[in-house]
């Protein structure tokens, strides 16, 4: 029998919890043999939620933590006093070996701050970044960095671009992975200062696809699978492709409610227009992940349903099942021989 | 009667030039008797697209230019070589007052490069930025910068809400206009090193009704009249925005041809659909202003058809009856006299 890969959920984080964390992770134990979820957060809580479900027993166990790290409270500060809050439980558990990986649908602030200061940076990492799966026309790209650390250096682009690629190329199976920054414009001599410094880095990286520049607008056709930039960008993006993205979609349903005869058209254009865009809903890729980490740490939406929490656990187990940890310690070795720079600041 | 109010309008810039930029600027003098357009490019090519139409011909004047801008020839330099082309010969005119405005569809770069080198800047603006209309659920949001000088100063995104508010109160019509900054939370201690110097300084601006941080998710739900924020970040919202928009649009209309059900609704969910995306759609609003020169420069989309060369030639007439320069540089002024900064460095 292979060994189990265990996972550790935040039970308490989210708008839905516990209930659609805990459906989540039953689900997920329930399609997928290999895995087993450690529940963490309020046992009473966790166990009146588990007993509406069938489950194998042996592969989901509950681990009480009477705390909870609430959405606004300062991460730094929550992460250092509240040492019995599910997160902070959950994540020692990473830490010392008693589970591979991390599901959080929380406050992202303590998630990135206790995956940093908990779990810890793999030798070499500069920055962990944060890494969600964008939909887009042709599948899915990988945008790096969305994280909390803004105003980002170079040197840590570069190595988002690294993890960036060995994450598309092992996790989501696309070879030779084309790798963009993102610019304004597509010459290269375009760009704010810390894009200018990092082209030519990016360029010089043998092991990367580096394609060039990315612009905006060509982001939802699927121009390039990884999509490189410092977090305050990435965090808009990511952001407006979700507020266009809503606000189009309830207009064209709002638009079809018109009149008599656009509604009967609506009836019958639903069924197919739910399965298009069915491919842009972020929420089929699970979360996204912190990478660079000792253990793996995966933020969902804070609006999480069970779907996205057991899609979130499954990506786990593909992450763990790569040795991904492993394939990135050695892609940013490589960089640290090369350039000599062995700088790790936060 | 009333003066003229005189438009140089670049007639060799854009994809569609100069039939649509002609035919444009046509529909702009049969519909708005106060305004006279001065055609400037190859006269022959010229004169032979106008003899296409019916319009009051002592309203249309052709002045000839021999040369014109690529899209890819650095601006600079363009400007500085190519003395007989289109966009010098017309932004000339409005330095010397032969013209208010100037409208140009062609190269970005040139039509910045040639506004603030040409047109010059108002006494006391550090930076010109160019500001787009973004139509959101509401109406339309200024989205102010979008301009090519990125790395911009706190000094600088503080004269941007003022100029943007300005505008939006005189040009659009909108009581208080509330300005926003964007930023990746909605805590003032949230965001990177220019938001976090900048946002203090907007909530010092009593002229101002600023209402702090915006997500780049709220912007298409009309959250705030002005969006401000420096032009790589612009950028990334304009484009991404018209990306969004282009890429969920086309999956809509693809889903509705799936089968014969939902194309038979295709047909009858059309019109009001229509009706509903064209809310979306920029070109509505005409192009976009070079806030803070010393005679107005707006700048079209280079794929502009002549519903957006029309707009932005009526946008230049509301812009002068405003006496817009005149309401900026009192605007400005108050912020000089106030914080005793003169620097006008680009």
């Amino acid at each position: 029998m292979q060994e189990l890969i265990k996972v550790a959920v935040d039970a308490m984080g989210g708008d839905h919890a516990p209930s659609e964390i805990v459906k989540g992770a039953v689900e997920a134990v329930n399609s997928q043999e290999q895995v087993k979820v450690i529940l963490v957060g309020r046992e009473s809580a966790v166990q009146a939620e588990l007993q509406k479900y069938q489950y194998d027993a042996s592969r989901v166990e509950v681990v009480n933590a009477t705390e909870i790290i609430e959405m606004a409270e300062p991460p730094v500060q929550a992460i250092r006093m509240k040492k019995d809050s599910s997160i902070v439980v959950a994540m020692k558990m990473v830490k010392n070996g008693e589970a591979e990986a991390f599901v959080g649908a929380g406050s992202t602030g303590a998630v990135l701050v206790g995956g940093q200061v908990i779990v810890g940076r793999i030798k070499g990492v500069e920055r962990p970044p944060l890494a969600p799966l964008l939909p887009t026309e042709k599948g899915a790209s990988l945008l790096i960095d969305c994280g909390a650390n803004v105003d980002a250096r170079p040197s840590h682009l570069v190595q988002f671009a690294k993890m960036g690629s060995i994450y598309m190329e092992h996790v989501m199976g696309v070879k030779n992975p084309r790798v963009a920054i993102v610019n304004i414009g597509a010459e290269e001599e375009k760009g704010n200062a810390l894009v200018k410094e990092t082209f030519p880095l990016l360029k010089e990286c043998k092991e990367l696809n580096f394609i060039g520049s990315i612009e905006a607008r060509d982001i939802p056709s699927g121009y390039a699978d990884v999509i490189v930039c410092e977090a305050f960008a990435g965090n808009i993006i990511l952001k407006l492709y979700e507020g266009v993205g809503s606000t189009l979609i309830s207009m064209v349903k709002k638009g079809m409610m018109t009149n008599l005869r656009s509604k009967t058209g609506a009836l019958l254009v639903k069924p197919a227009l739910k399965e298009t865009l069915k491919r842009f809903d972020t929420s089929q890729y699970g979360g996204a992940p912190l990478l660079g980490l000792k253990g793996l740490v995966v933020k969902t939406h804070g609006s999480s349903k069970a779907v996205e929490v057991r899609n979130s656990i499954l990506q786990c187990v593909t992450f763990t099942q790569q040795q991904m940890n492993e394939k990135i310690k050695a892609g940013i070795q490589v960089n640290e021989n090369q350039e000599g720079n062995g700088s790790h600041g936060i």
